[in-house]
């Protein structure tokens, strides 16, 4: 099988999950040609994001292929979800060291279900040998007043992160046999260690979140390397600092469990969550309230922006906590 | 120095080479938050393509790393031309194995003058850890009606492409000391010998030519993988075959002076040369010809479209040619 048979089988070829995605009326050329052509919305601005998952840094090499095509796009919607933007189309540049059918079938097909969940169509990409690679560039729609930017905070905002943090840590560091974690993982029930993995195999991007809070967040983006070092940016951009309450970040019932300066640390710099951080004026904490059950996605409030630009963990009891946690760094120096 | 620093110190920071880059009208916001936000021109259709390329196979590892960011770039901007589509803007995914400042700083030199020559915008991006590998993916504008597609060839219609064939195969064939090229490599001057090394290195993407082709050819597509492979992908979306003169297939003095047999497979199926490969009616013809001065792009009739779907080539006598000439396939069978 060749570059073009490897594409047309699994990535062209409509099927059952594939079609819708491959479709959409605003994909005027599909893949095929030297360039896909697109027409999104008139009038809207288009987010565009690229991420890359290279094996043994993002994930394991023997990971499970659908999961991986999941996770693979799932990581790029969140980043249009942290913006308030629809998902409409994605380009895929995939490297392989060798080719296994059912390995190509696999991730594509976790990576087409998802694409037909939002609906955003797969474009385009390139096919190349080597070392195991994804990079994804997701194109999507938002108004450009109505987009969640990082620069829009303001003294007095309160903040919130959707879902719960430190699952995907949890589990990185069980299959990292990491002894901090083992009784954890002795006690917990088989149902909920699979949840525990699910969160950091199989992300869910929170685009209908990202959607509701147009409008009505005044700061947001997404936590990839963990609010300890991702909220850091956010306050840059807005020119601000904030208190976090790191006791009432949103943990589940493992993560809860978990010794508490462990439980920290996953939770405020574990990285790989793929939550939404957002700020918004107290005056907007009933609609957001409301929105919660609406989604069926937790919002939990975990602290306040300052005008000073420190920023301040307090614990249960409104004490002080020494910041040493520093979110995942790529190039640490 | 971290990821952060990296980004903003060589592909944000606006300098003499990238602040143009950086700050296109159509750029409602530029890195640094989950995605960019663009807007391109209202009711023209957009044109996008993804490439990937990876060290130890689209280029050495010890490649000089601005006119690695050049190719890169240049790769992309030539499928944009081979759609007749304006660049506008493209995102940048990284993998480095280690972190080089000087070389960073070099890539995003070479990545970035290329950039500004064409107006093309960096929007985003994504910097991670691992074997040397970039994914780019550019955004062009083009009319729908006047996209330069693949499946517009009539029979009938007269076979161009533009420059030379065959430049990267006989550079890259040097820099593996094939015994066939090793004369020509003995006997040119040093500066013929440099800008055949070039034609690898730094390929010049035809985008002049691409826009002034749209309403004019009926059928292109970039020549990446070798006209012996590429052809076939155009035949085949447009339902009919060719013949090729193989002998009329334009080659610098260097080309022209390699053993018959060499200069066919380098020129026919070298690859690496991203020349567009374009179909036009016989009336075209005098028009074409009034292009070439004013583009400074050589442009040469090489074979003509057939109704059935064959492929023929034939020799500067009109003899029929065996064609077991292959293109270039990542994953050969």
């Amino acid at each position: 099988m060749n570059e073009f048979e490897l594409i047309q089988r699994h990535f062209v070829t409509p099927n059952t999950l594939g079609a819708g995605a491959m479709r959409a009326p605003h994909v005027l050329l599909g893949p095929g040609d030297d360039c896909a052509l697109i027409q999104h919305t008139a009038g809207l601005a288009q987010a565009v994001s690229s991420d890359m998952l290279v094996a043994g840094r993002h994930f394991f090499e023997d990971t499970d292929p659908a999961s991986l095509g999941h996770k693979a796009l799932a990581v790029n919607l969140s980043d249009l979800a942290a913006m308030g933007a629809k998902p409409r189309s994605f380009t895929l540049a995939l490297a392989l060291p060798t080719v296994d059918d059912a390995w190509v079938g696999a991730f594509s097909r976790g990576l087409l279900r998802l694409a037909d969940t939002h609906q955003c169509a797969l474009i385009g990409g390139d096919i190349t040998r080597g070392p195991l690679t994804i990079a994804i560039t997701v194109m999507g729609d938002v108004p450009l007043a109505e987009a969640l930017r990082r620069d829009g905070a303001q003294a007095g905002d309160d903040i919130y992160v959707s879902g719960t943090l430190g699952d995907a840590a949890l589990a990185l560091s069980w299959a990292l046999d990491d002894p901090r974690t083992a009784a954890a993982k002795a006690t917990l029930s088989a149902t909920d260690r699979a949840a525990v993995v699910e969160r950091m195999t199989a992300p869910t991007p929170r685009v209908a979140l990202g959607l509701a809070l147009r409008g009505v967040a005044s700061a947001a983006m997404d936590v990839s390397d963990g609010i300890a070092g991702d909220l850091r940016h956010l306050l840059a951009a807005s020119r601000c600092g904030a208190t976090i309450q790191v006791d009432a970040l949103p943990v589940s019932a493992a993560v809860r469990d978990l010794p508490i300066e462990v439980r920290r640390q996953f939770a405020f710099a574990g990285g790989d969550d793929y939550e939404i951080l957002f700020t918004a004026p107290p005056t907007a904490a009933p609609h957001l309230q409301a929105l919660c059950p609406k989604l069926g996605v937790k919002i939990t409030r975990i602290g306040q922006i300052l005008a000073d630009t420190t920023l301040t963990l307090v614990d249960a009891n409104g004490q002080s906590v020494t910041n040493s946690y520093r979110g995942f760094d790529h190039f640490p120096s």
